[in-house]
């Protein structure tokens, strides 16, 4: 470890710098306005794993935004590692609440990083957490300790809900063997409090509108007469939950795993600080489905919100129409055993069926993805936790996450491998939100952390042999 | 009659141009960018009423948009006629949905208008029913035939709550001073059923604001645990009325006036189809408050409109986020005797006591109105009642209308003097809405129908004396 460290500080400038470039490109996959920007970042992210030490890398297009491909096959016999991570980020707004620009990365001190943390739209979400991957291979491959095949899967749809990477794993099954795959796109507890993922929620994302009247109306003419859409609205979503925020949906819990009570009280140990949480959050209190713990409520539990809502008049002053349509955004994060589709077609249905006579609703289904697992009696879930206990110097939790990685299912089916979440990031680090960011020491860690997977992986592959 | 007949038939066409010329000036005065076409609007106004015989016109400035006054003083013994109108229009938006440019007027035939309407923003509300009066000023000069002493006040102000219409009163009360003032800013049943307005709800607007988390969240991560303020807002929205339709903010029914049900009877004579109605906006049914008809909804009953709502991710695709804010603009039409003050406090402290402690909520209030029923037993109703009776050949039917003309009540307490509502345009001309309009014989049957009201009214003022 001695010489990987030394070389970590050797370099560490140029790693920063290097980032800092990748993230200065504006790969906003969700807005075609952007589409230069995604051929200019995957081909930054083609060019440094060749400057690594790859054999070679490709851009490779695909019907929506390419995916960057490299390898460094050592030795067949050898266990191959598949990295996976993305290059495209999240739309950047509200600009407005940025404190510095989402593109011009940042290094400032918080709370959570009283060492600095780089402030940037994808910092952590995903560029940070990927590029430090070619960091550590680029590393490996100087100090000439490589005991894994390493195939890099970089895309840039993930935000997006990765459309086109199915068929792609479909198409290049073969250039895509291997054993395990590892992904950095997920959160640890804290620097102090190492984690690993085990699980992740699965996704329905639903638009839906809702049409009253063929036009806009005026409000003293016809308010009180004819249904306002925007207020039926109101009503569709309130009733989604009950009073103990169920989620009303017919059938939506019929498939939701059981967590064991024992797994439930083992899971209670994680350290959660609840005043900390709503501190962080500035909020007097929180609230979630009864009977479950806020750790519970995103990880065992599925879940309902509005990402966006709108309709009617929305500018400067009054106007005092009654409109004729609303919309609204509506996610769902699912947990086993629960589908993507099964869920999206049972709310599609639930909706319609609640929907009044006096208005037409539509429901458009976006992207989805299905619920993970992750077991921790495996050769790759042991070979990450020696990792870390190398990296950190104490053993990381095993711990569900609530967000989602759709495409964790889909390798497994498709690639027949698993997957292992060996995240760096915090909760904290405000993905998908504006000031965004991601800690100097997490970036770095990780830098390190990752060839102790590699090397415990391949040695534990052997003794099986 | 014969000769303003003809003067009317000679100048048709010019009548048309000039007005169309209005309707070319963008004077939306909700939006601080048209601040220009405000006071070009107002130039254009000035100069036409000195062309059409006015002894003096001026520009006068207020706090907001200037308003225009004009008069013709014939003698002082004769009664004085107020014209009220305003040359501000609402703001054109959903643009999308109109079908000619909302400030390039065009004439095209409906179906409520077989001999073709004015498609513009403002052709009816209320720079077609407020030019009309000009024109029908021009003609009686012209006819050396002007039975009153009047005056104009045409404001800009009117769709963002007439702010400064008030101290604009009390600064000019000895030059406003008048007999009675004439409006026309309201509809008529049908060019077949002519009617005038006897009444009009006042109106209570605000604009709420609901925050959760002190920034947007990933709804992964976060999805479950914290209360999303779009899905808060939702709930609270829907429990602003009840299984009856009935509006849940404590006290707002307590002052209402209750219609007996002998007039209840009578108002159920006007005609009103309520098949041609649905049908007219698309609607398989209409829905409101329970015990009462559509009619009865939208004249003696308040009612409770979402004029606006966003929050969240309104942009193309999908984007997981648990939004920090949400928002929307409620506005209430109120009845006598309800209190449009009284009510915005009210609301203001149901809504505030509804909250979860999980969000903060901020409530501002923007303008009001205060409901307003006109006598029908007065000279001024009489001449009015009369002039239609001329014009169209039939009685008028007194109606109450569901929209507010909110300076009408402040006419009354400032300048002491009753206002009558005789409007010349059709609930269907989509006020507020795409593709405004206003039909021709509605306009040319307005500059007819004035002069009469000028000439009863004298008559009557003189028997009474």
């Amino acid at each position: 470890m001695k010489g990987l460290n030394d070389y970590i500080a050797q370099n560490r400038d140029r790693f920063l710098e290097e980032l800092f470039e990748l993230l200065k490109i504006p790969s906003v996959s969700a807005d075609s306005r952007h589409k230069d920007d995604m051929l200019s970042a995957a081909d930054y992210v083609k060019d440094k794993l060749l400057k690594a030490g790859a054999d070679s890398a490709e851009v490779i297009s695909t019907e929506g935004h390419p995916i960057v491909y490299g390898e460094k096959i050592v030795d067949k016999k050898l266990p191959t590692v598949l990295v996976y991570g993305h290059y495209d980020v999240q739309p950047p707004d509200p600009l407005e609440l940025w404190e510095s620009e989402p593109f011009e990365p940042v290094v400032k001190k918080t709370v959570n990083h009283p060492e600095g943390a780089i402030f940037a739209r994808g910092s952590s979400d995903d560029k940070g957490q990927m590029y430090l991957h070619i960091k550590a291979f680029e590393a490996m491959n100087e100090l000439g300790d490589i005991p894994c095949n390493i195939k890099f899967m970089i895309e840039g749809e993930e935000e997006v809900g990765s459309a086109h990477l199915g068929d792609f794993c479909r198409k290049f099954i073969e250039k895509l063997d291997c054993d395990v795959i590892l992904i950095s796109d997920t959160a640890m507890i804290s620097m102090d409090t190492p984690s690993i993922t085990t699980g992740l929620r699965g996704l329905s994302y639903v638009e839906v509108e809702v049409t009253g009247p063929n036009r806009d109306l005026h409000s003293g003419i016809y308010g009180g007469a004819v249904d306002n859409p925007v207020n039926v609205l109101c009503d569709m979503i309130a009733s989604l939950k009950d009073e103990n925020n169920k989620i009303t949906v017919e059938g939506f819990y019929d498939k939701v795993e059981k967590v064991a009570d024992e797994e439930r009280e083992l899971m209670g140990k994680a350290p959660f600080d609840l005043e900390a949480y709503k501190k962080d959050l500035n909020l007097e209190d929180v609230n979630g489905e009864k009977g479950y713990t806020s750790l519970e409520r995103t990880s065992i539990r599925p879940s309902l919100d509005v990402n966006g809502i709108w309709g009617g008049y929305t500018g400067e002053g009054a106007k005092t129409v009654l409109p004729s349509k609303a919309y609204a955004k509506i996610s769902m994060r699912l947990v086993p055993h629960q589908s993507s589709e099964e869920i999206t077609d049972l709310f599609t249905r639930h909706f319609k069926k609640i929907a009044p006579n006096t208005v037409d609703v539509k429901v458009t289904p976006h992207h989805g993805g299905e619920p993970v697992v992750v077991g921790t009696d495996s050769d790759e879930y042991r070979a990450a936790h020696l990792a870390v206990v190398d990296a950190f110097g104490k053993p990381p939790i095993p711990l569900r996450s609530g967000g989602s990685i759709p495409i964790v299912a889909l390798f497994e089916e498709v690639l027949g491998a698993k997957s292992i979440l060996l995240g760096f990031g915090l909760d904290s680090d405000a993905l998908h939100s504006p000031n965004e960011h991601f800690g100097l020491v997490n970036y770095f860690k990780g830098i390190e952390t990752v060839p102790g997977f590699y090397k415990h992986y391949s040695e534990l592959k052997k003794q099986q042999k």
